[in-house]
């Protein structure tokens, strides 16, 4: 399913590796990184030697007390046993994604054509303490107001369910059901998912209340895990690999860190100016998207996306959701479908079934787009033509969002 | 003095601001950048309005623990009041030089003309914790053996001087006190500056032992502040501003976190690796730098600066020092002068008399280097026609390097 559109490459993904998610307590983070990179490295057909490298770009967010250390190239100039150039971004559980964005520019910038990009993140061994650390992504009067970041959604979930979804007789939280159960059923063939089973409706239902009207099963969950990435120049790109997959659209916008003080809660500003950009840089539509990796840290994120970017009217998400899920219910993936188009949305199973060790998620992400656009995403393969994927991913409730769109053949 | 070099612009500074340097108990990090950046914007005599900047980039390292926040990005996009890409890389105090690099690249790309780049740190308000909190910046098993910051730079103060000093009758101890006396009196005229007052050699002799060879006067100090630059693309450079500075040579380089694991002890490979870089991306020598910011997070690292960057041979460093300071005891300035060469260290005080509020200080070197080419240093002012400047600011014990080579006339 080639696009008729023309476009311009920005750069290319030619290699990825990723280790599972989950609890990896044995592990400490720059062996996870280690082992996502010489995974990616040893993935590059064409061959690629270390010092091919020219430059790392990581992504991680919660390192300095999670783990009580910083200065992570320094850290990964040790495993790569390598003295080039590294760059470190944070922004929260949007850093990976942010990790790409500067490697796109690094390349664009024409002073690199060999990248590697990495997201890494160790959660699982702070016990309860993680919950007040997630809110550092937040502003500290919600965190003095006692909101955790479940809470933040929360409000964003009581809100749109108020706005949108009250005369549905629960339709509309069903829908918000419904995306947990779907990301769920799209992990089972995910063998680096955190969880790989089924949840239905009730059992999200019946899940433990965390902060009304989110449930436990409404969350994605807290992970160790890292994933790597050779980006090149799209000049070189056929040099590693018959098969390259192109970023042509590469965009982020950013938003008041508080939602207190956003225009809306039912509405996330930066995933909106971030998409319109990147729409318009491949001058796409979403309608020529075929599969997307969103950002569903919480189940009404997934929703507020689908509105966000476009494939559906403000306040009709949860109704494709429904509709959907109705249709194709039991098929290996569930497309959204919105008119003549269909969107598979996480086809590996998101944040929400796949994990979410927060630095790495904007990497897995588009490791995730990478294999379903080369057919090689196994176990969870999209079972039809693929040429057009994108990602989404975010840091806080929305203080900054990134796009990429990427493509199998130009 | 202009070069005779043909020097390639990869951005241009067009305006810069900062706080003080020094005890900030009343403000918080974000009014600490915003005021930075105000006066940055504001500098800009061509005139800048918000809405021309495209992009931020910010460095910044012990947010999380000295202030538990996180997503700078959410933070500046409040302050600011807009939407545009905003990055956060950290290389603890490193932080901010990465910054300015990442923001080189992003200009370079084409994706921008207009950024402005930040660094900024909160550290006195955590009294003896933040003397474990530095440590994140170097290996846990150095941390778990005992290990201060200090400690660190003692092992390699102690080295250098069994090395090159023994058999100096004290002079080389002299040399790594006479960088404290020179700093300190650069300082006077800085009224930035978080210490403007004179220290003598025996101040220094007799301040306390931190770590032997460090004593307390080897050492910077703990600070807040926070500095910001304007930085765009060379074409649009003379719409804003008749003087910009040129940034001509941009270059980072990484090494092994563990100075256990360095080839060796009285030189850091990173300094060394930029350096050649940077060099040889100018087509310059160290002759023909007029005015270097230097990383003296403690004394004996602007000697082995002077050594890394080819200034003089290994082991001469301490030499140049004692022979400068008596040449040219009492004037303004005391430049360090090897055969033909004649470079300023420090203008401002460095990080020792200046403060070394560990996010600013890589931006906060481009900011003097500006001043200083533009003749707009006030009090701090060198008294000499100056053209080519360079700053070089590491993070850790040298885990990375990132060096920027600026001009005033290309």
């Amino acid at each position: 399913m080639k696009t008729k559109k023309k476009l311009k490459p920005l750069a290319a993904v030619v290699g990825a590796g990723r280790t599972k998610f989950g609890e990896l307590w044995y592990n400490n983070p720059e062996e996870l990184m280690t082992e996502a990179g010489i995974k990616a490295v040893e993935s590059v057909e064409g061959g690629l030697m270390r010092n091919d490298l020219q430059a790392c770009y990581f992504g991680s967010f919660l390192y300095q007390v999670t783990n009580k250390l910083a200065l992570v190239p320094g850290y990964m100039a040790r495993e790569l046993g390598m003295n080039i150039p590294m760059s470190h971004t944070e922004a929260a559980c949007g850093s990976g994604g942010s990790a790409l964005y500067n490697a796109c520019l690094g390349i664009r910038s024409g002073e690199y054509d060999v990248v590697l990009v990495g997201g890494f993140e160790m959660m699982t061994d702070r016990s309860g303490k993680i919950i007040d650390d997630l809110m550092f992504a937040g502003d500290p009067h919600e965190f003095d107001a006692g909101y955790t970041f479940a809470g933040l959604y929360a409000s964003m979930m009581a809100r749109y369910i108020h706005d949108y979804g009250d005369g549905s007789n629960g339709r509309c939280r069903e829908a918000l059901a419904l995306v947990t159960c779907k990301n769920h059923h799209h992990a089972i063939g995910n063998k680096y998912a955190q969880f790989r089973r089924e949840f239905s409706m009730n059992d999200v239902f019946n899940s433990p209340l965390v902060a009304d009207p989110i449930r436990m099963l409404h969350c994605s969950p807290i992970s160790d895990g890292a994933v790597a990435l050779v980006v090149v120049s799209p000049e070189v790109a056929k040099k590693y690999t018959d098969t390259p997959i192109y970023i042509v659209g590469s965009q982020q916008a950013t938003d008041d860190i508080s939602i207190c003080s956003r225009e809306s809660l039912t509405g996330i500003k930066a995933t909106r100016l971030a998409m319109e950009k990147v729409l318009k840089e491949t001058s796409m539509t979403m309608g020529d998207i075929h599969v997307a990796e969103v950002h569903d840290c919480f189940t009404i994120e997934e929703i507020l996306f689908l509105e966000d970017s476009g494939f559906c009217k403000r306040g009709e998400g949860w109704k494709i959701v429904n509709d959907s899920y109705e249709s194709f219910k039991g098929s290996k993936h569930i497309p959204y479908v919105n008119g003549d188009s269909a969107l598979v949305v996480n086809a590996g199973g998101g944040l929400k079934a796949d994990g979410h060790p927060v630095g790495a998620t904007g990497v897995r992400q588009v490791y995730e787009c990478f294999k379903q656009l080369r057919g090689e995403a196994g176990g969870n393969q999209v079972d039809k033509e693929l040429n057009v994927a994108l990602c989404h991913n975010i840091g806080g409730t929305g203080g900054i969002a990134t796009v990429h769109i990427l493509v199998g053949d130009l």
